[in-house]
């Protein structure tokens, strides 16, 4: 089934937010309000953690965010994979470039996968999968993932 | 003349479905399910062939998903550049990365440009060139024209 | 207020449009044509000057088109920021590559911010920024800056 255009631009103008929200490094409840409050993210495959509801999730961003100086990730290739009236699957490639408060940089080349659920107020975000789209380098886990 | 957004949007979504089939490395027929049984390929701006079929399009790619280990083509500045019903010729920016089976890697910047043809099960690609948007490295043809 | 599929569209088609022109290094007319007559261009976020007016667009512009061998600006996380009919904000992030005509390279991650008007022709650039996404490059001002 095909989304509704104005379905189509929402989803993706939910996974632009959601990057503009983990860029901008400085405010967690406008990063959560993208999501379900029960939402889950499974970094796994990148070697980060699996977040389960709100509080798992704000405690990590909040790591990320006391960590990183700058953050920038560009959204290409943006896809909806999979589409019901009120549930959809996009999907994206992410080139993501970091740099954290001790100065190590880090470059990745990633897919993102997002369940997204239609509430009252708009598309949020239920289910969010991140994979490697090349090889990682070994400094993410390093940048990321040493409070896990 | 201004594409219908439903035209606008169904475009992008052919040059970024090449891109996931191109990446994905494993699935020729969907790969070639997106072009006209007649499209004609013109890779000769960037050192590697002119295809022209069915036939010569999947020795070519079969080639190219024998030879790589990892594939990513991130497609930015979409734009439709001319539009007729059933006729349309689109263009984009491609920053792509590979690594072939030898450890090989490259990385380029090109501009993909598309005439696609309105077929009765969606739009198709019809012609598609590629030319250089930065200058190329030297390791492109080592990497995807040895065959040729 | 969300903006009509057909603006928010039309919005991205502009900035993207400006990406084309900017990256063509060959036709000064099609790139002022993108904004008002009385734009406002600022570009001291990234070091290189303000621009008011079509005078000193062209003037900047020309000394980038003669400066420039390549370039290539990367669009992507385009988002509509403010709309009210006939007029909007929006904002991108950009992967910026040049090469000068000495040789020298310059790569960027920055940030786009237009504001836009609604003109008889179609929607017009009549404010725009940029402000770092990553920390710049020390050779930014060497490729660009010269002239000021």
């Amino acid at each position: 089934m095909h989304p509704p255009l104005a379905d189509r631009l929402a989803l993706e103008d939910l996974m632009v937010a959601y990057c503009y929200a983990v860029d901008a490094l400085d405010d967690l409840d406008a990063l959560l309000a993208l999501f379900t409050a029960d939402a889950e993210l499974d970094f796994s495959a990148i070697g980060l953690p699996v977040l389960r509801g709100r509080t798992e999730m704000r405690r990590f961003y909040q790591g990320v965010f006391a960590d990183m100086r700058h953050h920038t990730h560009c959204l290409t290739n943006f896809q909806v994979e999979q589409y019901r009236p009120e549930r959809a699957v996009t999907r994206a490639y992410v080139h993501g470039l970091g740099i954290d408060r001790r100065g190590t940089a880090v470059e990745v080349h990633v897919r993102y996968r997002m369940e997204c659920r239609l509430a009252p107020a708009g598309w949020r975000i239920a289910r969010y999968w991140i994979t490697p789209g090349m090889p990682l380098p070994g400094d993410l886990a390093a940048v990321h993932g040493d409070r896990y």
